[in-house]
């Protein structure tokens, strides 16, 4: 036993190292995309590409191959973290010693070179300026499926990646039942004679009050300052470095607040997982979400089922009352929830509403799956995009830069990914069913802006786990049933029902 | 040749790998005094440890050795750069690998206690805390001494650290003359009946004007911003990174814009000068700059012999009073250019003035001679900095907080660092004599506020040659003399006596 506590103290400084280059990595990142020097980004790929390079030694080498040995000689002697260490350990060897050195090089600069191109791409509206460095990306997506092997379709090994044990034929069944499920609800909203007016536009919003709202919020979410910031980007994300160093970024729209105020509720979600990790899995590997979907439904949680609930709403409107003066004048509380509610089909995802959004997500996965089985090229692109949205939302894109070029995911490789944030939703919701039962009253408390029961509960019942199970069994464990479509719909049927009186 | 070239190009590629974990480095100091969350704090002197020890390994390595065999058995094929290339790395390899690893680790060890322990004791403004410390971080200094040895005066070693081929008994002569001109222009000074009276004193600066302002005479200078930006720190520094990502930091204080703004311009002449290192000299290792004395003759010479000068100051007067209306009431630019000019003995070397600022240094230099030399004690400290505050400067501290506890250099072994700040005066100004002859009409520019031929001159004389010299050979080089003192002391002379009408 002595010398099993020896090895996995031992373990634990291997992962020290391989987390102090993710540390350079990471910050590297964030600095890339909140005010770095125009003039650095050629050496900064560079430098963040070798970061990535050591990191991905690290894991395939000798020293990680004598871990995994060692700790399968002892596994009658694990408990449940160290033996889900170890199943951990193993998938993420096998998955990154298949690579050649070459390869992972060559990925890690085209994704960072693409990252730059896109940003150049996406300020200009030209596709052209992405597209050579996408091609490669997506060459390279499909040179590490040939790396690593498929089952069914060539897409199931990049859903694996971000949902353990997802595939295209499960996926579709799923996405099918939600997509026709939105589309009835959809209908019945078109065909309401309720219509909801924006009576914030042509209202400006300064940047400062944004800002200072938002940094409110998260304090009131319980995102915590002394273990995060938030600053600005041209697209908000998350960027977690540790649980004591957890970045949030936002983008700021001079005449809509409310982007910047869900930006900062959606990341706020994501953040606050992370903090919430626990110090006793550190040194396993194990620390960390238990997948990218499982930290989509926190985010979409705090944004959606709280953030745009008539019971949060209420004290949303207090405050932004507050920070924004005159710009509320005639704006009554039920104007507010309304139009933080409003389901109008539209181009961006990001600004999509909670009903239509993940029509959104479901064009991507489609495009994806074309993508990587070869079925269009990336030529192609912004033709079909358009074609997609016009046939499931209604709406047509005039300009890439609302259209292919919207999302940052493509410019650094992330296929797969999206689906996460469509399952987000039914995970959330079905997380929602469940608290409801443990906690009746929780609606009350949100009303005054209390978030402090379901922060408790979603640390006690997801966040505390890290990645101790995969997903498949952390929502049996959470509801006792398996992932389903119906409490989502269920959900945005109560609610539309009740705005829009169909 | 074609051996050599490809040699070359590998060492080339060695040095970028240790610039990468640099970067990384010097990266998340600047974060880390920039706005990390406070949480961080631990893992973040962790990993910045470990990114040192990645570039000493490399350093001290046995690639390392190979590199210079190699080059050492073509150095009849090496052309200048090269030959000087090959020189530093040996230099820099012999210092790094005389120590044995127990004296390094010992050193190491100290000296972070000793940064612990001065802290408190400044703190606590009690000299007894940090002695103890410092006593061993002294005896381990001059055990370093005796393991790279010495000629003539043992602290010779030491200066050859911060400035090459610079021995005592040069220093003294240069040194000695310093001190007797400034005292007797201090004693002129003292008999003035010209009194300078600091009109702003009482009036408010809002942040937001000083740093527009500080951020305005930055493209003044010629500071790139695409290369560099300013952020906000406890105390203001330059991080370089590589010439492309150069960082300057600032701190403003509500009552005195003038601090903030001499930081900016002192800052700012540091980071010109990493800037224009040229990019010919990458691969090298003497892509720096020549050494920390001729890196303060650049910040210097900006803040003082162009930002405090008569003609700046026209500049100056106008742009300070669009930015700072009110607080400007009944100051005159003369008024203006006295205020930024007074000389009073003080006792805090980083708020002293231009003319008594040197004699801050001299002091600290006799009393490291004295004590590397067993003149004195360390617990005589106190008693010797106190008699000589009074003897050159005719003010006397109240306690060892104010006095010998008031810098950080000791308390990390950083003996041999204090000359190069005075040298960096004498270097100026002996190159201003030079760039008069050169440029005989350059003060008519700098009033009008255009700083090209400033920035040109000195780009073309010193910048652009990195560290392709040691100091001595570069001024020689530059004004065809050796450093004297005369040349300061003239300038230094020529502008009081103007103010003071001694």
């Amino acid at each position: 036993m002595k010398e099993l506590e020896s090895k996995l103290k031992e373990y634990a400084e291997y992962l020290k190292e391989i987390e102090h280059y993710r540390t350079a990595e990471s910050l590297m990142y964030w600095d890339m995309t909140t005010g770095m020097p125009e003039n650095v980004a050629e050496s900064r790929t560079e430098t963040m590409s070798f970061m990535s390079l050591q990191q991905h030694n690290l894991l395939v080498g000798a020293k990680k191959q004598e871990f995994i040995k060692f700790f399968e000689e002892h596994i009658d002697d694990l408990d449940l973290i160290h033996k889900r260490m170890l199943t951990e350990m193993k998938k993420e060897y096998d998955k990154q010693k298949i690579y050649p050195e070459e390869f992972v090089k060559e990925f890690s600069l085209a994704a960072a070179k693409g990252q730059l191109s896109w940003e150049k791409a996406k300020s200009e509206d030209n596709f052209e300026i992405f597209k050579p460095d996408l091609e490669k990306i997506v060459e390279l997506t499909k040179q590490s499926i040939k790396y690593r092997g498929y089952k069914g379709n060539k897409y199931n090994t990049l859903l694996d990646d971000y949902e353990a044990g997802l595939t295209v034929e499960k996926l579709d069944v799923v996405f099918n039942e939600l997509r026709d499920g939105i589309v009835e609800i959809l209908n019945k909203i078109k065909n309401s004679k309720v219509k909801i007016n924006n009576k914030f536009e042509g209202k400006e919003f300064p940047k400062e009050n944004q800002e200072r709202f938002c940094i409110e919020l998260l304090n009131t979410m319980g995102f915590d300052f002394k273990s995060g910031r938030m600053d600005e980007s041209e697209h908000p994300y998350t960027m977690d470095m540790t649980n004591k160093d957890v970045r949030i970024t936002n983008h700021y729209y001079l005449n809509d607040f409310t982007s910047a105020m869900f930006s900062a509720i959606h990341e706020g979600g994501h953040a606050i997982y992370e903090q919430d990790i626990p110090d006793s899995l550190d040194g396993t590997g194990i620390n960390k979400a238990a997948s990218m979907a499982i930290h989509e439904s926190q985010s979409r949680f705090y944004e959606n089922i709280v953030g745009r609930s008539k019971a949060f709403c209420n004290y949303l409107y207090k405050e932004a009352k507050k920070e924004f003066h005159n710009q509320f004048n005639h704006v009554t509380k039920e104007d507010f929830y309304k139009i933080i509610n409003k389901v109008e089909p539209s181009l961006i995802r990001t600004e999509a509403d909670e009903l239509t959004y993940s029509l959104h997500v479901i064009i991507r996965y489609e495009i994806e799956k074309l993508l990587i089985n070869d079925k269009i090229k990336v030529s192609e692109l912004p033709t079909v995009w358009n074609e997609k949205y016009k046939e499931y939302l209604g709406v047509e894109p005039k300009s890439d830069k609302e259209g292919v070029l919207q999302d940052v995911h493509w410019s650094d490789g992330s296929f797969g990914y999206f689906p996460s944030y469509a399952l987000g939703n039914l995970y959330g919701a079905q997380m929602l069913n469940k608290m409801l039962k443990d906690e009746p009253h929780i609606y009350d408390e949100i009303s005054k802006g209390n978030l402090n029961s379901v922060h408790q509960w979603l640390n006690k019942n997801v966040h505390v786990y890290g990645n101790l199970y995969d997903p498949s069994d952390l929502i049996k464990k959470i509801t006792g049933e398996e992932l389903k479509a119906k409490y989502f719909l269920k959900y945005l049927d109560d609610k539309y029902k009740e705005i829009y009186k169909y």
